[in-house]
Protein backbone atom coordinates (compact mmCIF):
# COMPACT_ATOMS: atom_id res chain seq x y z
CA UNK A 1 0.00 0.00 0.00
CA UNK A 2 3.02 2.52 0.50
CA UNK A 3 4.18 2.59 -2.67
CA UNK A 4 0.30 3.16 -4.13
CA UNK A 5 0.24 5.86 -1.65
CA UNK A 6 3.38 7.48 -2.85
CA UNK A 7 2.34 7.45 -6.21
CA UNK A 8 -0.93 9.02 -5.72
CA UNK A 9 0.97 11.69 -3.72
CA UNK A 10 3.67 12.22 -6.22
CA UNK A 11 0.76 12.69 -9.17
CA UNK A 12 -0.98 15.00 -6.77
CA UNK A 13 2.19 17.24 -6.56
CA UNK A 14 2.82 16.89 -10.20
CA UNK A 15 -1.02 18.09 -10.39
CA UNK A 16 -0.49 21.06 -8.23
CA UNK A 17 2.83 21.94 -9.74
CA UNK A 18 1.24 22.24 -13.56
CA UNK A 19 -1.50 24.28 -11.85
CA UNK A 20 0.73 26.67 -9.82
CA UNK A 21 2.76 27.16 -13.55
CA UNK A 22 -0.38 28.01 -15.37
CA UNK A 23 -1.06 30.48 -13.09
CA UNK A 24 2.48 31.54 -12.99
CA UNK A 25 2.55 32.05 -16.72
CA UNK A 26 -0.98 33.65 -16.73
CA UNK A 27 -0.37 36.13 -13.53
CA UNK A 28 3.30 36.54 -12.75
CA UNK A 29 4.50 34.79 -10.11
CA UNK A 30 4.50 37.81 -7.57
CA UNK A 31 1.25 38.38 -8.46
CA UNK A 32 -0.47 34.76 -8.30
CA UNK A 33 -2.14 33.91 -5.08
CA UNK A 34 -2.18 30.23 -2.99
CA UNK A 35 -5.79 30.88 -3.42
CA UNK A 36 -5.83 31.19 -7.52
CA UNK A 37 -3.82 27.65 -7.54
CA UNK A 38 -5.91 25.90 -5.42
CA UNK A 39 -9.07 26.91 -7.67
CA UNK A 40 -6.87 26.12 -10.80
CA UNK A 41 -5.98 22.76 -9.03
CA UNK A 42 -9.44 22.19 -8.30
CA UNK A 43 -8.42 21.26 -4.76
CA UNK A 44 -8.89 23.08 -1.28
CA UNK A 45 -6.62 24.37 0.26
CA UNK A 46 -6.50 22.63 3.29
CA UNK A 47 -5.85 19.64 0.61
CA UNK A 48 -2.94 21.97 -1.25
CA UNK A 49 -1.19 23.00 1.66
CA UNK A 50 -0.32 19.00 2.69
CA UNK A 51 1.67 19.67 -0.18
CA UNK A 52 3.09 22.68 0.11
CA UNK A 53 2.86 25.88 2.33
CA UNK A 54 3.59 28.91 0.42
CA UNK A 55 4.56 29.85 -2.99
CA UNK A 56 7.95 30.00 -2.12
CA UNK A 57 8.03 25.93 -1.55
CA UNK A 58 6.41 25.39 -4.87
CA UNK A 59 8.76 27.61 -6.79
CA UNK A 60 11.46 25.50 -4.67
CA UNK A 61 10.06 22.64 -5.91
CA UNK A 62 10.04 23.86 -9.62
CA UNK A 63 13.61 24.42 -8.87
CA UNK A 64 14.30 20.89 -7.08
CA UNK A 65 12.63 19.25 -10.34
CA UNK A 66 15.03 21.12 -12.90
CA UNK A 67 17.89 20.56 -10.35
CA UNK A 68 17.32 16.32 -10.71
CA UNK A 69 16.27 16.77 -14.47
CA UNK A 70 20.00 18.63 -15.09
CA UNK A 71 21.55 15.51 -13.09
CA UNK A 72 19.88 12.78 -15.31
CA UNK A 73 21.44 15.23 -18.58
CA UNK A 74 25.45 15.18 -17.00
CA UNK A 75 25.01 11.41 -15.82
CA UNK A 76 24.64 10.97 -20.02
CA UNK A 77 27.51 13.17 -20.53
CA UNK A 78 29.62 11.06 -18.29
CA UNK A 79 28.68 8.17 -19.70
CA UNK A 80 29.26 9.39 -23.51
CA UNK A 81 31.40 7.51 -25.42
CA UNK A 82 32.02 10.51 -27.94
CA UNK A 83 31.85 14.04 -25.51
CA UNK A 84 31.69 16.54 -28.35
CA UNK A 85 28.43 14.73 -29.81
CA UNK A 86 26.85 14.28 -26.39
CA UNK A 87 27.53 17.34 -25.73
CA UNK A 88 25.79 18.89 -28.98
CA UNK A 89 22.67 16.50 -27.99
CA UNK A 90 22.57 17.65 -24.70
CA UNK A 91 22.60 21.09 -25.99
CA UNK A 92 19.92 20.39 -28.63
CA UNK A 93 17.58 18.70 -26.12
CA UNK A 94 17.63 21.69 -24.30
CA UNK A 95 16.63 23.96 -26.80
CA UNK A 96 13.80 22.03 -28.16
CA UNK A 97 12.28 21.88 -24.59
CA UNK A 98 12.82 25.44 -24.50
CA UNK A 99 11.02 26.27 -27.61
CA UNK A 100 7.70 26.13 -25.84
CA UNK A 101 6.89 29.67 -25.19
CA UNK A 102 5.92 28.86 -21.57
CA UNK A 103 8.95 27.54 -20.70
CA UNK A 104 10.48 30.85 -21.29
CA UNK A 105 7.78 32.49 -19.99
CA UNK A 106 8.18 30.66 -16.64
CA UNK A 107 12.34 31.26 -16.51
CA UNK A 108 11.25 34.96 -17.22
CA UNK A 109 9.17 35.29 -14.10
CA UNK A 110 11.48 33.25 -12.15
CA UNK A 111 14.11 35.16 -13.24
CA UNK A 112 12.67 38.49 -12.52
CA UNK A 113 11.38 37.03 -8.99
CA UNK A 114 14.56 36.25 -8.12
CA UNK A 115 15.89 39.27 -8.42
CA UNK A 116 13.54 40.68 -5.82
CA UNK A 117 13.45 37.33 -3.68
CA UNK A 118 16.89 36.57 -2.30
CA UNK A 119 15.60 32.91 -0.89
CA UNK A 120 14.31 32.37 -4.32
CA UNK A 121 17.64 34.14 -5.88
CA UNK A 122 19.85 31.78 -3.27
CA UNK A 123 18.01 28.59 -4.71
CA UNK A 124 18.53 29.26 -8.92
CA UNK A 125 22.24 30.36 -8.09
CA UNK A 126 22.40 27.40 -6.51
CA UNK A 127 20.98 25.41 -9.24
CA UNK A 128 23.34 27.29 -11.48
CA UNK A 129 26.39 26.50 -9.51
CA UNK A 130 25.84 22.95 -9.31
CA UNK A 131 25.07 22.64 -13.31
CA UNK A 132 28.53 24.34 -13.92
CA UNK A 133 30.16 22.06 -11.44
CA UNK A 134 29.44 18.95 -13.13
CA UNK A 135 29.91 20.33 -16.66
CA UNK A 136 33.35 21.30 -15.24
CA UNK A 137 33.98 17.80 -14.23
CA UNK A 138 32.74 16.35 -17.10
CA UNK A 139 34.79 18.73 -19.59
CA UNK A 140 37.66 17.38 -17.64
CA UNK A 141 37.14 13.86 -17.73
CA UNK A 142 36.91 14.86 -21.24
CA UNK A 143 39.97 16.90 -21.47
CA UNK A 144 41.90 13.59 -19.71
CA UNK A 145 40.69 10.95 -22.29
CA UNK A 146 42.16 13.57 -24.87
CA UNK A 147 38.37 14.03 -26.04
CA UNK A 148 38.73 18.17 -26.21
CA UNK A 149 41.63 20.73 -25.50
CA UNK A 150 43.09 20.33 -21.86
CA UNK A 151 44.07 23.80 -22.32
CA UNK A 152 41.23 25.86 -21.97
CA UNK A 153 39.62 27.37 -18.55
CA UNK A 154 36.88 24.89 -17.68
CA UNK A 155 34.81 27.14 -15.64
CA UNK A 156 34.86 29.77 -18.56
CA UNK A 157 34.30 27.21 -21.22
CA UNK A 158 30.96 25.52 -18.86
CA UNK A 159 29.81 29.15 -18.05
CA UNK A 160 29.67 30.50 -22.29
CA UNK A 161 28.36 26.95 -22.81
CA UNK A 162 25.76 27.52 -19.79
CA UNK A 163 25.09 30.76 -21.58
CA UNK A 164 25.10 30.07 -25.21
CA UNK A 165 21.78 27.40 -24.40
CA UNK A 166 20.46 30.14 -21.87
CA UNK A 167 20.72 32.76 -24.22
CA UNK A 168 19.33 30.87 -27.35
CA UNK A 169 16.29 30.49 -25.24
CA UNK A 170 16.24 34.25 -24.98
CA UNK A 171 16.31 34.58 -29.00
CA UNK A 172 12.96 32.24 -29.31
CA UNK A 173 10.64 34.53 -27.20
CA UNK A 174 12.06 37.41 -28.85
CA UNK A 175 11.91 36.07 -32.53
CA UNK A 176 9.08 32.90 -32.44
CA UNK A 177 9.91 32.15 -36.02
CA UNK A 178 13.01 30.89 -34.88
CA UNK A 179 13.66 27.44 -34.77
CA UNK A 180 16.04 25.19 -32.81
CA UNK A 181 16.60 23.10 -35.62
CA UNK A 182 18.04 25.87 -37.82
CA UNK A 183 20.41 26.40 -35.26
CA UNK A 184 21.58 23.29 -34.30
CA UNK A 185 23.81 22.48 -37.02
CA UNK A 186 25.83 25.90 -36.77
CA UNK A 187 25.59 25.26 -32.34
CA UNK A 188 27.68 22.09 -32.92
CA UNK A 189 30.03 23.60 -35.77
CA UNK A 190 30.91 25.84 -32.37
CA UNK A 191 30.79 23.16 -29.78
CA UNK A 192 33.57 21.37 -31.59
CA UNK A 193 35.84 23.80 -33.00
CA UNK A 194 35.90 25.71 -29.79
CA UNK A 195 36.32 22.51 -27.69
CA UNK A 196 38.79 19.92 -29.81
CA UNK A 197 42.39 19.54 -29.23
CA UNK A 198 44.51 22.04 -31.20
CA UNK A 199 45.96 18.72 -33.07
CA UNK A 200 42.99 16.41 -32.85
CA UNK A 201 41.00 15.20 -35.96
CA UNK B 1 18.35 79.62 -28.56
CA UNK B 2 16.81 76.82 -30.33
CA UNK B 3 19.98 74.35 -29.32
CA UNK B 4 20.14 75.24 -25.84
CA UNK B 5 16.34 74.59 -25.81
CA UNK B 6 17.46 71.12 -27.40
CA UNK B 7 20.15 70.42 -24.82
CA UNK B 8 17.48 71.19 -21.77
CA UNK B 9 14.61 69.01 -23.28
CA UNK B 10 17.69 66.04 -23.99
CA UNK B 11 19.04 66.72 -20.16
CA UNK B 12 15.33 66.62 -18.53
CA UNK B 13 14.46 63.80 -20.78
CA UNK B 14 17.67 61.24 -19.92
CA UNK B 15 16.93 62.73 -16.03
CA UNK B 16 13.54 61.48 -16.57
CA UNK B 17 14.56 57.97 -17.87
CA UNK B 18 17.17 57.81 -15.11
CA UNK B 19 14.33 58.16 -12.76
CA UNK B 20 12.24 55.71 -14.52
CA UNK B 21 15.03 53.33 -14.51
CA UNK B 22 15.21 53.54 -10.47
CA UNK B 23 11.67 52.57 -10.16
CA UNK B 24 11.51 50.19 -12.41
CA UNK B 25 14.51 48.38 -10.48
CA UNK B 26 12.71 49.03 -7.34
CA UNK B 27 9.30 47.77 -7.93
CA UNK B 28 9.33 45.91 -11.03
CA UNK B 29 8.01 47.79 -14.22
CA UNK B 30 5.14 46.54 -14.16
CA UNK B 31 3.55 48.32 -10.28
CA UNK B 32 6.09 51.01 -10.84
CA UNK B 33 3.31 54.31 -11.95
CA UNK B 34 3.64 57.41 -13.69
CA UNK B 35 2.99 59.10 -10.44
CA UNK B 36 5.83 57.38 -8.45
CA UNK B 37 7.91 58.28 -11.79
CA UNK B 38 7.00 62.01 -11.45
CA UNK B 39 7.83 61.85 -7.92
CA UNK B 40 11.25 59.77 -8.31
CA UNK B 41 12.13 62.70 -11.18
CA UNK B 42 11.15 65.68 -8.49
CA UNK B 43 8.78 67.01 -11.65
CA UNK B 44 4.45 67.63 -11.66
CA UNK B 45 2.77 65.28 -13.67
CA UNK B 46 2.32 68.62 -15.97
CA UNK B 47 5.60 68.55 -16.63
CA UNK B 48 7.36 65.15 -17.61
CA UNK B 49 3.77 64.30 -19.60
CA UNK B 50 5.02 66.63 -21.79
CA UNK B 51 7.88 64.34 -22.76
CA UNK B 52 6.59 60.96 -21.99
CA UNK B 53 2.58 60.16 -22.29
CA UNK B 54 2.80 56.95 -21.03
CA UNK B 55 5.03 54.26 -19.19
CA UNK B 56 5.18 52.65 -22.78
CA UNK B 57 6.67 55.70 -23.91
CA UNK B 58 9.45 55.36 -21.29
CA UNK B 59 10.01 51.63 -22.01
CA UNK B 60 9.70 53.15 -26.45
CA UNK B 61 12.39 55.57 -25.37
CA UNK B 62 14.75 53.00 -23.35
CA UNK B 63 14.53 50.30 -26.43
CA UNK B 64 15.27 53.72 -28.94
CA UNK B 65 18.02 54.44 -26.77
CA UNK B 66 19.84 50.62 -26.59
CA UNK B 67 18.90 50.66 -30.52
CA UNK B 68 21.04 53.96 -30.79
CA UNK B 69 23.87 52.02 -29.13
CA UNK B 70 23.75 49.17 -30.89
CA UNK B 71 24.17 50.95 -34.42
CA UNK B 72 26.77 52.90 -32.70
CA UNK B 73 28.91 49.52 -32.00
CA UNK B 74 28.24 47.59 -35.31
CA UNK B 75 28.93 50.94 -36.98
CA UNK B 76 32.71 50.67 -35.35
CA UNK B 77 32.50 46.60 -36.18
CA UNK B 78 31.81 47.76 -40.15
CA UNK B 79 34.82 50.18 -40.08
CA UNK B 80 37.46 46.92 -38.19
CA UNK B 81 40.39 46.66 -39.71
CA UNK B 82 40.60 43.53 -37.63
CA UNK B 83 37.18 41.52 -37.49
CA UNK B 84 37.56 39.15 -35.09
CA UNK B 85 39.51 41.15 -32.48
CA UNK B 86 36.97 43.86 -33.17
CA UNK B 87 34.28 41.36 -32.21
CA UNK B 88 35.99 40.12 -29.51
CA UNK B 89 36.35 44.02 -27.92
CA UNK B 90 32.49 44.55 -28.91
CA UNK B 91 31.63 41.51 -26.79
CA UNK B 92 33.71 42.55 -24.06
CA UNK B 93 32.25 45.85 -24.30
CA UNK B 94 28.60 44.54 -23.68
CA UNK B 95 29.89 41.82 -20.47
CA UNK B 96 31.72 44.70 -18.77
CA UNK B 97 28.53 47.15 -19.47
CA UNK B 98 26.37 44.45 -18.08
CA UNK B 99 28.21 43.33 -15.32
CA UNK B 100 25.89 46.50 -13.14
CA UNK B 101 23.42 44.14 -11.56
CA UNK B 102 20.94 46.96 -12.10
CA UNK B 103 21.14 46.44 -16.01
CA UNK B 104 20.32 42.46 -15.38
CA UNK B 105 17.18 43.39 -13.23
CA UNK B 106 15.53 45.96 -16.02
CA UNK B 107 16.82 43.15 -18.74
CA UNK B 108 15.28 41.11 -16.90
CA UNK B 109 11.99 43.37 -16.09
CA UNK B 110 11.51 44.60 -19.59
CA UNK B 111 11.86 40.72 -21.06
CA UNK B 112 9.10 39.74 -18.47
CA UNK B 113 6.73 42.81 -19.56
CA UNK B 114 7.28 41.62 -23.05
CA UNK B 115 6.12 38.55 -22.77
CA UNK B 116 2.86 40.19 -21.31
CA UNK B 117 2.64 43.57 -23.23
CA UNK B 118 2.17 42.83 -26.93
CA UNK B 119 3.16 46.41 -27.83
CA UNK B 120 6.99 46.24 -25.58
CA UNK B 121 7.17 42.56 -27.10
CA UNK B 122 7.16 44.40 -30.80
CA UNK B 123 9.54 46.78 -29.79
CA UNK B 124 12.03 44.40 -28.59
CA UNK B 125 11.72 42.04 -31.03
CA UNK B 126 12.41 44.51 -33.93
CA UNK B 127 15.62 46.10 -31.76
CA UNK B 128 16.58 41.93 -31.98
CA UNK B 129 16.14 41.94 -35.94
CA UNK B 130 17.68 44.92 -35.90
CA UNK B 131 20.86 43.71 -34.10
CA UNK B 132 20.57 40.48 -35.82
CA UNK B 133 20.98 42.20 -39.55
CA UNK B 134 23.65 44.55 -38.64
CA UNK B 135 25.80 41.28 -37.29
CA UNK B 136 24.82 38.96 -40.51
CA UNK B 137 26.21 41.73 -42.97
CA UNK B 138 29.17 42.31 -40.68
CA UNK B 139 30.05 38.71 -40.54
CA UNK B 140 29.08 38.62 -44.83
CA UNK B 141 31.47 41.46 -44.98
CA UNK B 142 34.15 39.81 -43.45
CA UNK B 143 33.72 36.45 -44.97
CA UNK B 144 34.31 38.44 -48.47
CA UNK B 145 37.71 39.64 -46.98
CA UNK B 146 38.45 36.27 -46.09
CA UNK B 147 38.83 36.94 -42.00
CA UNK B 148 36.22 34.76 -41.73
CA UNK B 149 34.75 31.44 -42.77
CA UNK B 150 32.88 32.14 -45.69
CA UNK B 151 31.23 28.89 -45.42
CA UNK B 152 29.31 29.04 -42.41
CA UNK B 153 25.49 30.12 -41.91
CA UNK B 154 25.44 34.03 -41.21
CA UNK B 155 22.32 34.11 -39.56
CA UNK B 156 22.57 31.27 -37.15
CA UNK B 157 26.28 32.69 -36.42
CA UNK B 158 25.01 36.13 -35.57
CA UNK B 159 21.98 34.35 -33.24
CA UNK B 160 24.71 32.20 -31.39
CA UNK B 161 26.79 35.20 -31.09
CA UNK B 162 23.65 37.26 -29.24
CA UNK B 163 22.64 34.39 -27.47
CA UNK B 164 26.08 33.90 -25.71
CA UNK B 165 26.44 37.76 -24.86
CA UNK B 166 23.02 37.84 -23.20
CA UNK B 167 23.39 34.49 -21.60
CA UNK B 168 26.69 35.94 -20.32
CA UNK B 169 24.70 38.42 -18.84
CA UNK B 170 22.20 36.33 -17.53
CA UNK B 171 24.97 34.24 -15.57
CA UNK B 172 26.09 37.54 -13.90
CA UNK B 173 22.96 37.92 -12.28
CA UNK B 174 23.22 33.81 -10.75
CA UNK B 175 26.70 34.12 -9.65
CA UNK B 176 27.43 37.78 -8.01
CA UNK B 177 30.97 36.27 -8.27
CA UNK B 178 31.82 36.05 -11.88
CA UNK B 179 33.59 38.43 -13.20
CA UNK B 180 33.43 39.61 -16.78
CA UNK B 181 36.97 40.00 -17.40
CA UNK B 182 37.51 36.48 -16.04
CA UNK B 183 35.08 35.43 -19.18
CA UNK B 184 36.97 37.01 -21.94
CA UNK B 185 40.21 35.38 -22.67
CA UNK B 186 38.26 32.09 -23.22
CA UNK B 187 35.31 34.45 -25.15
CA UNK B 188 38.05 35.34 -27.23
CA UNK B 189 39.26 31.82 -28.35
CA UNK B 190 35.90 31.04 -28.90
CA UNK B 191 35.30 33.41 -31.20
CA UNK B 192 38.07 32.88 -33.38
CA UNK B 193 37.76 29.21 -33.58
CA UNK B 194 34.57 28.80 -34.66
CA UNK B 195 34.80 31.77 -37.00
CA UNK B 196 37.92 31.95 -38.38
CA UNK B 197 38.96 30.73 -42.12
CA UNK B 198 39.20 26.21 -41.95
CA UNK B 199 42.90 27.20 -43.78
CA UNK B 200 43.56 30.62 -42.19
CA UNK B 201 46.35 31.66 -39.97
Amino acid sequence: MRTVDQKLRDRRRRHILTAAISCFIRDGFHRASMQEICKEAGMSPGNLYRYFDSKEAIIEAIAEDERKENATYYAKLFRAKNFLKSLGKMLGASLKKASDPNYERIALEVAAEASRNPKVAAMFAQNEAETKASLVLALRDAAARGEIDGQLDFEAVATILIAVADGAIGRMSLDPALRTTALMPTMKIMITRFLRPPDGP
